[in-house]
C-alpha cells in the first residue's frame, strides 16, 4: 500500500478530477454564484483569486472523501466550496501580511486593489464560507472547519515568529506548517467523511491522510523557492528567501553549516542584508550537504503515512486516485 | 411605550449590566480563557482590544434578550462572547483599512504590533467566534451570525465606495450603516432569542430592536466626529472627516449647501485638500443649516422603532432596561 510508485502518477490529479468532474464543476458554480450575489468589487477580487487558483486541491479532497462513501450530493459540494473560500481568504490575507506582489504567476490582489480591499475581501470570503457550512446543517463539519481556521491563523502567527531564525528546531517548524497548511488539508478530508456519514475511525483516518499530505505539500512548496526548473506554481523564485522565511531546507542546512556558513545565514536571513548572489550561495550550501535529498526523504515519509491512513477507508477507485495523488506530490519536488 | 423619556436614562446601561452582572462576568471569563489558550501574541492583542473596549454593548444585548426568556445558561454566554469576538475582529481590520492610530483613547493594535499582526489577530478572533458558536450546537444562531458577518464586510466595502462622496444619497448611506453596524446589533439580539427558544415573531422583533438601535448608534457615532464636548469614546475628533468619510451630517449639509459651500465640500472631502480650519468651517455650515438637530431627529425615529419592536417580547424588568438603553443612545449625542 505504501510503496511509492510514482510512475504515471503525474496524471493522478487529472484522473481524480475526471472522476469527480461533475461535482467539481458544481463547486465552481457554487463559488461563482456566491461571488455574484455579493457587491461587484468583492466579486471581482474573489474571481481574480479563484481563477488564479489552479488545482482546487482542497475541495477535491472533500469531494473525493465523500465519494468514497458514494456521496455525490449537494452537501459535500457546499463544504468543498467553503473549503476553497477559507483557503482563498487565507491567501488574500497572507499576501497582505507578506507584502507579496505575485502569486501563481498573477499579480496579487493587494497590488491590484490595495491592502484595504484585500483585507475586506478575505473577511467576506471567510464569512461566506461559514454561510455555506451552515447550509449543510452539520455542526460536526462546521466544528471541524472552524477549528482548522483557528489553527491556520495561529500557524501564520507562529510562522512570523520563527521568521529570520534559521536556528528554529524541526519540531517548531513542523508545528507551524502543521497548523498553517496541513490542518486545512486534514479538515477538508475529514469534513467530507463527516458529511457523508463515515464513522469516527474513518473520519480520523481521512484527517490523517490530508494532514500528512499537507505536510508533504508544504515541504515541496518550500523547496520550490529554490528550484530553478520552470516553476509550475508561478511563485517568484526566492520569494520566501528574500523575506527570511524559515523553511525546512534552511533549518537542515543551518544545523550542518560550519561557522563561516552560519555567518552567511545570519547576514542574509537574520539581518536580511542580502546581496544578489545570496540565493545561489544558499543553493550551493544546500547541494554541499545534500539538503534537497533530505527534504525529499521527509516528504516521502509523510506521503507514506498519508497512504497508510487510507487503509481504514473503503476500497474504491477513488482511493486509488488518492494514493496516486499523494505520490504525485513527490513528483512536484523533482 | 415609544415615549422618549430620557430622564435618568444615562444610568440604564448600568442597570442592565447590574441585572446581568454574573453572566456578563462569565462572558469576560470566557473571552479571557479563549485568548489564554491561544499563542501569547494573539492573546496580548486580543486583551488589548478587549480591555480597550468599554461597553460590551453587543454581548449585553445577547444576554439581555436571552434573559427575557429567563435563560441565564451557558449557551447565551458562549454566543455573547462570540459576538464580542466578531466585533473586535472587525475593529482590528477596520483600523488596518483606515490606518487609524487611536481607538477609544488607546493606541490601535496596528500601530503597536503592525498591520500584519492586526490582520492575523482579527482572523483568529473571527475563527474563534465560530468555534464558540459551534459549541452552542445551534445551526440557527450560527446562521444568524454568519449572515451578519457577511453583511458587515459588504458594508465596509460599500463604505469605502461612498467615501469622498458627499453627494451620496441617504438611502445608500443607510444601506451602508445598516450592514456595517446595525446588522451585528440585530444579530446579537436575535441570536439571544434563538438560543433561548423564542418563536420566529420574537426573533424578528428582537432583530428589529437591535437593528434600529444600531442605526441610531451609528448616527450618534457620526456626530461625535464633530462634537467638541469631552469625547466619551476616546475617538480622535475629526478622524472620519480627515479620511473624507461620508457620514449623515455631511450628506444632509451637502444637500442644503449653496454653490460656494459645495466647492468647500469638494475641496475638503472629495479632493482631501484639507486646511487646519476646515473642520471648524464644516461645523459652521452644519450649524447654519441646523444639521445636528436633523441628525438627532433621525436618531429619535430609529430609537422609536427600536422601542416599538419590543412590544412583541415578554414584559420583564430587563425589557424596561432595554427601553432605557435605547433612550440613552440619544443622550450620547447631546
Amino acid at each position: 500500500m505504501n510503496k511509492l510508485n510514482t510512475k504515471n502518477s503525474e496524471k493522478r490529479i487529472l484522473q481524480l478530477k475526471q472522476a469527480l468532474d461533475k461535482n467539481l464543476e458544481a463547486v465552481n458554480q457554487e463559488i461563482i454564484s456566491r461571488l455574484n450575489k455579493s457587491i461587484p468589487l468583492i466579486s471581482d477580487i474573489g474571481k481574480h483569486l479563484i481563477n488564479a487558483s489552479g488545482k482546487r486541491l482542497r475541495p477535491l479532497l472533500t469531494l473525493a472523501m465523500a465519494a468514497q462513501f458514494n456521496d455525490y450530493s449537494k452537501k459535500p459540494i457546499l463544504l468543498a466550496a467553503a473549503v476553497e473560500f477559507i483557503h482563498t481568504a487565507t491567501l488574500l490575507h497572507d499576501d497582505v501580511v507578506d507584502e507579496s506582489n505575485l502569486r501563481r504567476g498573477k499579480k496579487t490582489a493587494n497590488i491590484i486593489w490595495g491592502n484595504e480591499f484585500s483585507v475586506l475581501a478575505g473577511d467576506f470570503l471567510f464569512a461566506q464560507s461559514f454561510e455555506l457550512m451552515v447550509e449543510t446543517e452539520s455542526i460536526e463539519a462546521l466544528s471541524c472547519l472552524a477549528s482548522a481556521s483557528c489553527k491556520i491563523t495561529q500557524g501564520e502567527f507562529q510562522q512570523m515568529q520563527i521568521a529570520n531564525k534559521p536556528e528554529t528546531s524541526q519540531l517548531d517548524y513542523f508545528e507551524v506548517i502543521g497548523k498553517k497548511t496541513a490542518e486545512l488539508f486534514g479538515a477538508s478530508c475529514k469534513s467530507g467523511v463527516i458529511i457523508s456519514g463515515g464513522n469516527i475511525e474513518q473520519q480520523n483516518a481521512s484527517y490523517d491522510y490530508g494532514f500528512n499530505l499537507g505536510l508533504a505539500f508544504q515541504i515541496v512548496d518550500d523547496l520550490m523557492d529554490f528550484n530553478n526548473s520552470p516553476n509550475k506554481m508561478g511563485k517568484n523564485l526566492g520569494d520566501d528567501f528574500k523575506l527570511g522565511k524559515t523553511t525546512l531546507p534552511i533549518i537542515l542546512a543551518w544545523q550542518k553549516s560550519n561557522p563561516k556558513e552560519k555567518q552567511f545565514w545570519i547576514k542574509t536571513l537574520k539581518e536580511l542584508n542580502q546581496e544578489d548572489n545570496d540565493l545561489s550561495i544558499a543553493i550551493d550550501i544546500f547541494n554541499k550537504y545534500n539538503i534537497f535529498n533530505e527534504c525529499k526523504k521527509k516528504t516521502e515519509e509523510f506521503i507514506s503515512l498519508a497512504i497508510n491512513s487510507l487503509e481504514k477507508l473503503p476500497n474504491t477507485e477513488i482511493k486509488n486516485h488518492l494514493i496516486g495523488l499523494a505520490n504525485e506530490s513527490i513528483e512536484r519536488s523533482k
